[in-house]
């Protein structure tokens, strides 16, 4: 089997490959057609049933894992994938790993790192309600690594989570280092817990997406309830510490617009607010940016409010 | 000891008063004199100490209840109380109770009505949920009645927050019976506690002022936090109620920058938050027209953005 | 005939309907075909017209009443009529009531009830100001009984303005029962006046558009020329009393963002605000949610600005 | 008398002077002295009475016109008037016309000059419109002439409302001349009837403060109805043409924000917005900086929120 | 040939018309064809090429000026071209002056009355700067004479910079004479040299798309730089007159959020911000009904936030 | 003498201060006093000359170098200077610099690392640009060394722009290593660029006031202006680098309300805008905190838009 971004035009495919989504058109002589969102892991394609009700064509449904039989054609500039066969392959046929865009550095190594930033803690109650969900936690250290950090928008693949966490940690340590007001420990505890709530805000893969908590909640409050789960394991745990810890939790999408109840109140909340947005802003640039080859405009881009372009040399 | 609102020019008072502010200032020849908020239940009145030096002025500070002896006058209209002597009162010489503004209605009956609306819920963890704080936890009930609802704006008076509450659930009464799409049971038990973060976000009387709790992480997060510690002694509390409860409780100031993290999302929330917004405001016009005796146009208020008067007859 | 909500896939359907809508389209082959939207009071269907010029076609047009002869089939989860024939009915084949969305409550019924808080009113300026158009005006009572409350969002049905307005009117009644500073003949008067300007706002059923009037002035301004209409009709209505009865029509929507080119500076104009804009947005959510069966997210809406869901249980 | 732009320090005064504020205040001995704004049409300034209590001070109020004694001093850069006698003057002794803000240019010139601009409307509704007021309506007129255009801000002096409404009938003809899409007859009859509502919003001078009507209702809603008041004597009025004057009175303001309950929908509200704006902005710098001699910054303009200076030369 | 404004139903066309756009699409049948959309002066029409691999049909691509052989043919109400043979236009066989939407005004007059204006200023550095561009510089004369204002919006045609820049030097010639505060010199100079940048942000005709400068700048700095480049090459220029000039262009879009980083802080710069305003709008407006004969409502406008139509009579 | 902040209740005072404010105000019974304010770099105190025509007063202004003979005394918690003798000080008596807030960091240290990265680039025209001004141009490097870089706010002492400059570079430092996509050599550059227009924009110490030029055009403009100054005399300066230069500079404060004419279109603007705003928003935090010495809140803070205080530990 081809990954998807080495189809070329004419290619014949056969595989198995994820249905991300489905959708039934029709053609204006009122001809059936099906519309596919092909995916693997290296990108998607569209794919086209122009005859559903063919023999070859079994039953289906969006998020099934199906076998492919078709045809690489070039259309307007896109590749599309014409499909004359398909069925549900059965588990064991595929795996799963394949069909999910993935971040593309080391999971475990990433890990490693994030693990050496506990290690570096001296107070002794963070550490410990860190180590509670990053240490101790098993099946939330499975979920983590492999989570991603949104919906779309930015860090929207598996370890995208851990990889968006590992970033903003590691600003916060630039930061700890110019700006000598500031916490560490208590900067770390909060950029390592800032957007553990999007365990449960966000489905695993392939669906990640919205679930009812996420909508109900949002990845704040999901967050804080978390935190106060891990906290009431630790006795004597300062009630002012826990407070300034969920603040910063609270706070750090920085504006009440944004979905934080709390302004930054700390100058801790303040330089998570900032490495946060920093870290999602320019990942998201990069992610726009990353597999254009010239340095034309490439359209108005509603997040930055603004036409944007790579930079020359 | 006369009341405040007894107080005429011309009165003689010897009595014992909460000290609720103190300023030193200084005559433009360089004499410094005190200015007092001298508070009781029935409303405050402007205290000036000419003489801090002299001998029948004892040391005193913001918050302490003080024996104060002195004189009314009038000036420029209002009335204000020129303190001769003052030393602070011992425990026992006066009843805190006396010098709190508070609640015109009983607070037992309110109390006793509260509790009558949670008789009516079937749904029996929602019930569980409620009884767990209002029916079987004897210090959050005392502190509940006695509690503000605000450090100022509306229902800034001790059972404040219980009138308030009161005042929300019986408009989601009202709102049961118009609108059919509505869960009474739901919508009963998120009014009963879309507040109760307040018991931790503001200090009891005297004091109703922002708790470090508060500033940091504001009553909606603290209240979500209570029901959640409330749910957790109930076993087996279905996960979607529990979510659609502590919702409505998130949702409930309506917008993100009034400080909910989530817009309501559900019927349930939609109306706590009319009930809420619309109690709040209803009251505050009532407390800035309660004691005007005729139409005329007071002001411009920032709140209202409007000028306001009373309504002619 | 029946209902557009009796129509089931394979339905042979022959009868009078009203083309609410007409768009001819073209197949990629240079076909024409149209494109029409089906109504009656139960709802509406897509219609088309694969062969325009075919000898069962006759001409019609948009808000035409037409009989048709057709097929209903099932396409892409939606069903859809396919019309063989069409021809434009005459008046008398059809009865226009049944072709327009209608309250599904009893317009004699709620309009008596109407009429029993004009009776309540004892200010006798306020009870002439209202009987001129709610009493004595037949043209205008006919023509309010049948409006709707808007053109799409809520109440956009036959009667729609009657029941939003019984409905605000009632909301007041609880809030003049729940806060003592409400003057109710003034708040009632205003209630059942508040929104009148829709009628000359909005044409009536079947076309349910804005007039030009409507586009131009808006049916606050509109409102304040009715009521000026009534009060020039009673002699020695107090000027200070008309004044605040047409400040809360003016005020009703609470915001100047909004078209209420005053913000409510008394007491009933805060709360009249209030009880429309409760009413306005619990009727749409709704609207929204009364044909659903199950607790699924709906996706996003614009006017909540958050993806909506019903309640479980 | 001298006018109060002719005081000089160590000048002697006894002349009668409009008292247009009073304000009781204390020293910090506790000795209580008198605060005034004195006024004529010249300008106003402080004065102070430092024993009120003395033989030679009557009783006085805010708005009463009072024969003063005393001596200018010159205090901080500022003239000041010590005040050593003060009684009431008595109808007779002053021309109250001497005692307000008037516009500096002949109000009959201007009132001519706009019924030229009348006298060139072809259409004859919209003539007649005027005519019911501007011509037939003796005082109307009368009050028009002297009316200001503003409590404060630009234009707040007797004839400022006839000076800006010209003004901005001008600036209308200019438009006429460069967009030939306007329809001269509406828009000089929209711009000439634009603040008419202003006439009643604002009482007369010396008070020249909001009226009840004017809080309530606001000169947009209150210019409406003057207008259809005119328009219910023309026999055959066009409704569409009367909806089209409304209009733009209406949406003169340009936002709903600014008070406007539409925004402009034809060409011809949408030149008065600007006419209107732009008259409003350049006459308030025009007042802002008519007094400086110099090219130094004046400091930050909330109405500007810039900080602003004259232009070199 | 004929103007495509000239072409009726059914008419044979052969001739060189500009290909402004071109999109290739796909029946629903897998068959691909070629949306075009042609232009000449006189308008756009949209082109297809059912058969885009016939014989007939050369290469050709977006921007090519083209012969094209077809027909015209009426669908839903609107023209289209079905195109058999096309091919590339050699430069000579066409005037590409024909092909872009052109001022209908006089060119040579508007740039002689423009240059009227800066003989009127007295202010020799000013005169100065402003030949520089506007009298030596032959290749800015030629590329202002013939550029548009915009890409799109209001003046988005040949001439159209010219045609706004003289239209609000004539906006300022009557401000000037109505408010004696403004310094003639300087606010004609501004007016003039307003969006000269444009000449950098856009690119000429036929392109008539934001350069890269364009998108990075945007005209007002180029405009700064340009003024700069001619004040440096005239000795003695006072600077803060040079400032002053600056500041009227870097102020002249009114707000910050307009893109001004400063707001107006002269008489001059508030006046030309109301004059370049106003006639965007006034243009806007008459580009949008010009072409209307009734007097219907042609439906919401996201600029003017209204509905709006052409005014009666 | 003694810095101001070694002043102890009861000290007598003898020194040269600068005069950095002057106020005449007057006692209520008429007698005038003065209010100053003393300041040298470790601080500021209020200052009062109660007898300001005594003859040991001689005249005075604001800004003066003043020498002081007084007394400190203690009110309401604050030191404050009675002032008994006063004159003003010659040149030659006092030292400026001793007498403005100054960086605490060495300012010859900072300027060599911030020469060190203009080393470290390797384009040479970027390079040649930064030289042109940061060595080879010996009055700006002065000038530069010593200039603030706000009024008020963030880094408002001497040193100030060259603490935040070198603090914004060393943080694109950190970004240049996250995030691949930035071009270092761009990005240092428009970083060492980024806030040279407050040179003109401000008034050199001890004015350190808005100067003409920095009101009408601000230092984003002026920045450009001193940019494309250097880039004249490059020869063969890329077009698109200088654009992407200058770009960088004239986005960099994110939104077009904070005066950004544009926003960030590159990558580069992009992280320059989060340096500098995060610098910008850290170094405030700890200029309000530095004092503190204990965690109690220090009230609502306007930048921050929340109560803030220091953090436990």
């Amino acid at each position: 089997m081809k990954y998807i971004n080495e189809l070329r035009d004419g290619d014949n495919v056969r595989g198995v490959y994820l249905c991300k989504g489905k959708r039934v058109a029709q053609t204006r002589n009122g001809k059936p057609y099906d519309n596919l969102l092909i995916q693997d892991k290296s990108g998607t394609i569209d794919g086209k049933i122009w005859d559903p009700n063919s023999g070859g064509i079994a039953d289906y449904d969006e998020k099934d894992f199906v076998e492919i039989v078709g045809e690489v054609i070039s259309y307007n500039n896109n590749l599309q994938l014409n499909i004359r066969q398909l069925r549900v392959a059965k588990e064991g046929e595929y795996n799963p790993g394949d069909y999910m865009p993935t971040t593309e550095k080391s999971v475990d190594e990433m890990y490693d790192e994030l693990l050496s930033f506990i290690n570096r803690i001296e107070n002794t109650y963070l550490k410990k309600a860190l180590s509670f969900y990053f240490v101790e936690d098993a099946a939330f250290i499975q979920c983590f690594k492999n989570h991603s950090a949104a919906k779309t928008v930015h860090h929207g693949f598996a370890g995208g989570l851990l990889e968006h966490t590992l970033s903003v940690v590691k600003f916060c340590e630039y930061m700890i280092g110019a700006y000598p007001i500031l916490n560490a420990d208590l900067l770390y505890a909060a950029a390592l817990f800032h957007d553990i709530g999007k365990i449960r805000e966000l489905s695993a893969f392939p669906d990640n997406d919205y679930t009812d908590a996420g909508q109900l909640l949002g990845h704040i409050v999901i967050g804080v309830e978390m935190i106060d789960e891990s906290i009431r394991h630790i006795e004597g745990f300062p009630v002012v510490l826990a407070n300034e810890l969920k603040h910063c939790v609270v706070a750090h999408h920085g504006e009440l617009e944004y979905g934080s109840p709390k302004k930054p109140a700390l100058a801790e909340a303040l330089a998570l607010n900032f490495a946060d947005c920093t870290d999602a802003k320019m990942q998201t640039m990069t992610e726009l940016l990353k597999d254009r080859e010239d340095t034309g405009w490439i359209g108005y881009n509603r997040l930055f409010e603004s036409n944007i372009r790579k930079t020359s040399e």
